[in-house]
């Protein structure tokens, strides 16, 4: 029997004892203390016999536990609490993207030193076993690419917009009725989310520590309805992927809304689900996709760790952990080549697009299609959209032409990544 | 370093010894010997230094060796390397989803006597953690419901008859053609194929053996595109699904094609690609897709099984094996209970449709939609097209109903199962 202690009582570790409860697992572990910040809460979903505590020392000072489950968000009380507990010699099992994203090179580097195991199934995509598939099912090959929909909130906002033609901030309202969206959504559409996951998967594939904060991030707050209505009339849906792609030219790794051709796998992923496309040189393309979020998938993750520690099968991480590689330096942004979406805005007056389209060509971009939509009863000083697609091309000579345009005082550009196959 | 040997040089085999020269895998896992039929036969995919031998007892008897790779296909050699090396102490790992469907529980049960392992990720879906999936990621939790698109070929000739509006038999030629069909398509066709991966995912998922032999089975074979064309119209599309599910009334399996939702995960898988959808009591629902077949995924699975073999992570089985468990009695199809679609041939006369409805209506099966296409030229004795789709009602009825049409003369029935949600 493993004994267990919880750091954090909410939905998920509630979801977790639960499981312990209800299943077989609860014959291997045993919960035996919760941290919570408030001991006089009501807490109905906490079993009898459970010890309450507001003192984080009492998870690692207990010789009895072994595993400590850290659940409570954020970084700074998780830090202290994770990297307390594997000085202690405990395990640590976590749901926290944000502490793995930011600060997992030196947990696993005390893991490593202390002898014990990290385990973060739980961190990205809640039910989905992404992390187990590239450490484990895959561990023979190499990856080349991960591409996701790994934010469910983004995903249930596009979705609705393009099925019921409805504006973002339409969208965003309903959401957040039903529980589907924060009510400071901030987080979740500027991609801060995402970008979390992304640097934990890109770490992965790599198999070298990728800092989040290099890598390029979009959200989508500034995508209006007529983006997705165009995107769908040129046979593409928009999606907000996080990617990392081995390339030719180095290492590349990007959060943001993307073009995705029709028949393009994650393009048919709907409302709050997720999924994970893996590329490796043997395996062509594998596809998880299911509920990225909510209590009862992600204490299911969080319990396939726990089953590996309790069964005496976790892995102390080795000196070739990805976590531990050498950091990965990225391309950035400016060095990708892509296709791309570009609308902007512009006075509805003769030799207006004979200019915009003369910045593009100087800089030697070619132009795919253009689209300038008629507005009923514009003058020659109303801006009107215009929608302009590009062949491949570097993004850096993009971002010239786009400067120049804003430098017309016109007002400000979106630009989406076009995705070819 | 992992001594192994393989029974078996084709393209499964050298793609295994590709990826342990090509990969970091190499470091842990040595191939020794090769079992062939031809020891005469130039085989350029063998790396230098690696022994060829025509006695299967070389395999076993060799101290060195510690795991034995089965990649024989068929029942009969394959049964006698397997359980050979299981009784010499060497763990194998195998692709053959015959061997374990059929000889599962005593290859199980020779494994735990010796103590050895017995990996099988590569007998199911090639490419797709599917087995690891269910067995490690999910095994905290309860397993309801497991459906896939598991047999690439019949997929092939599903996508494309749908996607061209080509015949069976057109479309079976150009899978021939082109690969994706054997000369003798009839394993494939006729569902056989599937329901082996069947009895291995049922036998997952309830947690007791589950004799394919008694999964109710049906091909592709006798589909018309006017039976495609037809369940579109409605918003169907039709699928060869395996499925296993527990049900209030008990455990239910079946082989067959399918009428599911346009929404429904499974309806979108194109082409050889393989998928499963799994469902447990905490997980909601998770899909599995990619390549299901194929040299390089199918031995990127066998390397996975091999790595856990080479870390000492492989798995004695315990009594608790699935495999071991007690025999799970089906409910059988008679019992099943859902919506038909019907596809029948009646003469075009006065009175025939009254007749036939006639015979549902007796049976209190109600039906949800009639269609009756025109046929130019019929005259009263023409054998024309009618099909119903049925509310939910019991296979056996549905059966009587069918026995009286068939008595009739009028020709066989095509019956296929819809699907809701």
């Amino acid at each position: 029997m493993t004994t267990i202690a919880l750091a954090g009582a909410g939905n998920i570790g509630t979801g977790l004892l639960r499981l312990l409860s209800t299943t077989s697992a609860g014959k291997l572990l045993r919960a035996k203390t919760v941290l919570v910040r408030d001991p006089n809460k009501s807490r109905p979903g906490l079993p009898e016999g459970i010890a309450v505590t507001t003192q984080a020392s009492d998870l690692w000072n207990d010789p009895e536990v072994s595993v400590v489950v850290e659940l409570l968000g954020g970084v700074t009380d998780s830090l202290l609490v994770v990297s307390s507990a594997l000085k202690a010699g405990k395990s640590v099992v976590t749901a926290n993207k944000n502490l793995m994203a930011e600060h997992g090179p030196e947990l696993f580097a005390l893991a490593r030193k202390h002898g014990v195991c990290l385990g973060f199934e739980a961190s990205v995509c809640g039910g989905i076993p992404i992390i187990r598939t590239m450490t484990e099912a895959l561990r023979g090959d190499r990856l080349n690419t991960v591409e996701g929909i790994v934010n469910g909130t983004t995903n249930y906002l596009l979705t609705r917009m393009s099925e019921e033609r409805a504006t973002y901030a339409q969208c965003l309202v309903d959401a957040q009725r039903l529980g589907f969206a924060e009510p400071d959504p901030e987080y979740d559409v500027s991609g801060k989310d995402a970008v979390c996951k992304a640097g934990i998967l890109a770490t992965l594939a790599f198999g070298g520590y990728v800092d989040f904060r290099q890598v390029p991030t979009a959200g989508i707050e500034s995508l209006e309805l007529e983006d997705i209505r165009q995107a769908e009339a040129m046979g593409y849906r928009i999606k907000l992927i996080a990617s990392a792609r081995r390339t030719a030219a180095g290492f590349d790794a990007e959060v943001g809304p993307v073009l995705l051709p029709l028949a393009h796998p994650l393009a048919s992923i709907r409302m709050e689900d997720n999924a994970v496309l893996l590329e490796s040189d043997f395996l062509v393309k594998t596809l998880l996709s299911g509920k990225g979020a909510g209590p009862n998938p992600t204490a299911l993750s969080l319990l396939a760790d726990l089953l590996d520690l309790a069964e005496g099968r976790g892995r102390v991480p080795s000196a070739e952990h990805p976590f531990l590689g050498k950091a990965v330096e990225l391309l950035g942004s400016q060095a990708s080549q892509s296709r791309f979406y570009v609308r902007t805005k512009v006075p509805d007056r003769p030799g207006v697009l004979a200019q915009v389209a003369g910045l593009f060509g100087k800089k030697g971009i070619s132009i795919a299609s253009v689209l300038q939509p008629e507005v009923p009863g514009s003058t020659g000083e109303t801006l009107v959209p215009l929608i302009l697609t590009t062949h491949t091309t570097i993004r850096s000579r993009l971002n010239e032409v786009l400067a120049q345009l804003e430098a017309e005082g016109w007002g400000t550009n979106v630009v989406l990544r076009i995705q070819e196959d």
